[in-house]
C-alpha cells in the first residue's frame, strides 16, 4: 500500500515494526501499553495523586501538559518549567516515564530535560519548525494526527522528525473533524490498520480527545487495541470536576484500573500482552 | 444521554435491549450475529456458491441484492425478482435467512415474500415514505446510516419504521462521509457504544462499505465487535476479481471463516458470544 | 473537465447551455432567476400572501411544499393534495410557475397535475426509483444535490432522469455537510462554475438551506451569482416567527424585495439579467 | 451574534470595521484590495517578473513565499533570507507592499526587516507562540484560517494577536477540508458574512488554495467580493508550468489583469471600490 510517493524512511518496504524504548517500555511488538494522566499539570498534589493512581492501575507511562496550546489565550495556558519539574518528580516518585507536549521549537532543549518523550500535538502536527527540532532531540517522539491531517500528510509530518535524525516515533491517533456533532471529533480507527501497512512505526490511540466523552473511553479504547493499535493515552484526573481542562472526558482512577483489565483481555484476543 | 427530544419509541429510556429474533437468528443481548454474502446476487451459481461458503464459515444469515441503487443509470440495477428467487433457493439450500435491500415502497411485499430482513440502504435513510412502508411490513429491518446523516437524523429514521408498527429494528454502522481518501468512507465506530447509550435497538457494523478495501476488514470488524456491536454485515465473494460490484473490498471464502475464528476471540474478551 | 465517465447525456461535450423554460420563465442562458416562498404551504391565507409577496417583489416563481421529507415522523408532513390546491389557487391569482417537492414514485402524477417544476430534496438525490419516475415525468425537475453527495454522484442522479426521457432538468447547491456547526451546511459555491464546465445543464443555489440564517441569505446569494449561478431559490415566509418550518432560515417580504434590486446589480456586473 | 464566549478584543460589539494600513493600501472599509502573487519566490528573475505583472495588472500587494510550509521534508523549502531580499527588491523595483509567510517564532524579527505583512499560514493558524511573537511584532499579520479549524477557533487565534498588542490583523478565509475531492479544499464563503457580522476585522478570500484549480479563480474570486469581503489574494505566476509549487492553481499574468476587471464591475455592484 502507497500512501505517499515522497515517504522514504517512514514506509514500511522490507523494515520490521519500530519498537521505540522510552526507559524500559516498550511501545510496539507485542506489547500493548497504556500511557494516562492529566490534561495538565496543576499541582503537586494533583500531579502525584494523579500518576500514584496511574501506576496503581498498572498503566506505563505518565502523560501530562505543562505546556498546554489552549485555543483562547485567556484560558490557562500550562505550569511550564514548573510542571515539567513536577512531571520530574512525579516520575521519580512511580518509576513512570513521563510523556509531555513540547509547542515550541525553542523549547525542545529544556522539555527534554525532564521528558521521556516528546508529544507533538494535533495543532502542531503541521508546524514544520517544531517537526524539524524533535528530529534533532535525543528522547522520543509521540506524534499526534492533525485533526483536520490526511494520513498521507501525517505520515509525512513523521518522515520530517526520522530525516532530522530522530528514529523513535510513535504515532498517535486522537480523531478526525467530521460532521459528528455528538463527539469532539471522530475517532478514525481505520487509521490503525492503514498505517500499519503503509509504515513500520508504532501507533497509539487517544479515545480521550477523540471523543471527549468519559463513557466512550473504554469502548472506544477496546476498540484500538482490537484493531491493532500498540497502546492508548488516555486522560485520568483523580478530580475530574475539578480540573482546569477536559474534564468531562477524564477518567476517575477507579475507572482507569477497569479499564486496564478489559484492555488485557481484548489484548489477548488479538494476541497481543498488555 | 439524550440526543434528539423527538425520539419516543426509539429512545432508551428504561427500556431493555432489544433482541431481533429472524427466524431463531437473535440479532442482539449476549450475541454476535455475522451476516455475510456478495454485493449483488448475479447469478444461481454464484448466490449458491457463496451461501454455502457463508454457511460453511459459520456466519449466521446470508447477504446479497437483488434490487441495487446504484450511482450510475448504466451500472448493473440487479437482477430484482429472479434475484430474490434465487437467495430464497439459497435459503433453501443452506438454511440462512437472507438479508435484501429494498428501495422503493411499491417494492415491499414482493420483497418480504421471500426475504427474511429488509434492508434500507444507506442512500434511502431519509426516504421516509420507504421508511414508512417497511414500518407497515412483518419482516425485520436493517437501517443502515445514511452517509451524511448524523446519529439523531438515523435515530429519528428508525422512530420512524417503529411508529408505524413494526418494531424490529436491527441499525447498521456503515462509515460517514468525511475528508478521508484512502478509504471509501470512515467507519464511525463511536456510534456503537453511542447507540447503546441512547437507544436500546441493536447495532452491526459494515467494514466493507466503510472501508472499500479488502485488508482492512477484518481489524475494523474486530473493533466494532470490540466496541461492543451486535453482529457484522461483511461482503463476501466466491470470485471477487469477477464481482458485478464491491469487487475490491469482498473477503474470499477462506478469510471468511478466518475472521470467524478472530471475531470468536474478540467476542469472548468483551464477555459475548459468536 | 472529467467527473465522471459514466456522464452521457448530462456532460458538457460540445453542448450549448440548456435552457429549461417554465411557463414562459428561463432557467438558465443569460437569465438570473428568483424562486421564492414559504418551506411549506401552511393555509389558505398564508401562501396566498406569501406568493402575493414573491409577486410583488419582483421574483419568478413560488416555490412551497406540500409533501415535507421530515426528520422526525412527529413532525409536520405537510398538507399534501390539499397544499397542491392551494399552490395551483396561488399561481392562478400572481401568475407565477410553482415549485413543489415530490417524495415518492407513487405521487409523481399527482403532483406534476398541479406543479410545473417537480422538486427533488436533498434527501432523495439518492432515490433511484424517485429519479426513474421524474424521468418519465412531462415536467421539468429541479434537482437538489444531496447533502452527503459528490457532484459526480449528483450529476449521475440527473443522468437518470435524462436517461428516462426527462431533458428538463435543473441542478440546485444547497449546502453539503461539513464540520462548520454555525450554519447548518457549508454552501459550496465552487459547485457552480464546476458544474458549468463539466454540464450544459442549469444550476440555481438555495442559501436558506445551506445557511439556516436569515442575515446570510443576501449575501450569500449574490455570492452565488456573481460565481455564475443561473438562480436562487429562498425562503420567504410572511411571518416567520408562525413558520411551521425554517423560520429562523425565512426571508421576510421586504427582505426579499431589497434582495431582488442586490442580485439585480449582481448580475448586471457580470453580464446577465435579472 | 456571538461566535465564542473568550473573544474580548476581537469581537464585533459596538466597535466600527479595523481598516489595516499597509504602506497606504488600506484592507477594509469601502475599499477591496488584490494581493498577488507566486507561490515561492524562485529566482531574481521570477519574483521581479511576477512582481511587475502583479502591478501592470493593478493588483495592490505582492504575495510570495520565502519560508515554506512544505508537506514533504523534500520538496522545495523558499529561499528563506534570500527570498525576502528578493521580495524587498521586488517592492522597490513595483513599489507594491510585500505579503510574507513567517513560519517560526524566531524568524519573526527577521522577516518583518524585510515584509510588510507578515502571513500567518494555514498550517500554523494553531502555533500558539507563533501567534504570541506576531502579536508582538510592528507589521500587521493576515491570518489564514486552519483547513480544519471552526470560525471560532479562528477568531481565537486573531484574539491572541490582538491580545498582544498587534492590532493589525487581516483574516483570510482559504478553503478548509471537506469531502469534495475535485476541489483541494472547500471554499466557506459563508465565513465572510459571518466574520463581517462577528467582528470588526477585515477579511480577504484566498480562491487559489482553496480551488487548486485556475479556471475557478475567476468566479470564487468574484463571489467572495459579492459576500462583502475586503479583499482577494490570488497565486499568479509568469509561467505556471514550471512553478515549483502551486502550478495548476496559478494565474498567468494576462488572466490577473482580466480578473481586476472583473472584480472591479462586481465590487461596484456591491457599493465598494477596487
Amino acid at each position: 500500500m502507497e500512501i505517499s510517493s515522497s515517504l522514504k524512511l517512514v514506509a514500511r518496504g522490507e523494515r520490521p515494526d519500530t519498537i521505540v524504548d522510552v526507559k524500559g517500555v516498550k511501545v510496539g511488538g507485542k506489547k500493548v501499553s497504556v500511557i494516562a494522566g492529566p490534561c495538565s499539570v496543576e499541582s503537586r498534589d494533583q500531579i502525584l495523586e494523579a500518576a500514584r493512581a496511574v501506576k496503581a492501575a498498572g498503566a506505563h507511562m505518565l502523560r501530562g501538559g505543562a505546556f498546554k496550546p489552549r485555543t483562547s489565550p485567556y484560558s490557562f495556558q500550562g505550569l511550564e518549567e514548573e510542571g515539567l519539574r513536577l512531571l520530574a518528580e512525579a516520575r521519580k516518585d512511580t518509576g513512570l516515564p513521563v510523556v509531555t507536549e513540547v509547542i515550541s521549537p525553542t523549547d525542545v532543549d529544556l522539555v527534554q530535560e525532564y521528558a521521556d518523550v516528546l508529544q507533538i500535538g494535533s495543532r502542531n502536527m503541521h508546524n514544520f519548525p517544531l517537526l524539524k527540532a524533535v528530529g534533532r532531540a535525543e528522547k522520543p517522539v509521540l506524534l499526534k494526527r492533525g485533526f483536520g491531517a490526511t494520513i498521507s500528510e501525517w505520515l509525512n509530518a513523521a518522515e520530517y522528525i526520522i530525516a532530522g535524525g530522530n528514529k523513535g516515533v510513535i504515532l498517535c491517533e486522537r480523531g478526525i473533524r467530521a460532521f459528528n456533532r455528538i463527539t469532539r471529533f471522530t475517532l478514525d480507527i481505520a487509521a490503525v490498520p492503514l498505517i500499519k501497512r503503509a509504515s513500520h512505526l508504532p501507533i497509539v490511540v487517544d479515545p480521550s480527545h477523540a471523543t471527549g466523552r468519559r463513557e466512550l473511553i473504554s469502548p472506544m479504547a477496546k476498540a484500538a487495541v482490537a484493531a491493532g493499535a500498540d497502546g492508548i493515552i488516555v486522560e485520568v484526573h483523580p478530580h475530574p470536576e475539578e480540573a482546569l481542562c477536559d474534564g468531562p472526558q477524564s477518567l476517575l482512577p477507579e475507572e482507569l484500573a477497569r479499564l486496564m483489565g478489559e484492555l488485557r483481555a481484548v489484548a489477548d484476543a488479538v494476541h497481543r500482552t498488555l
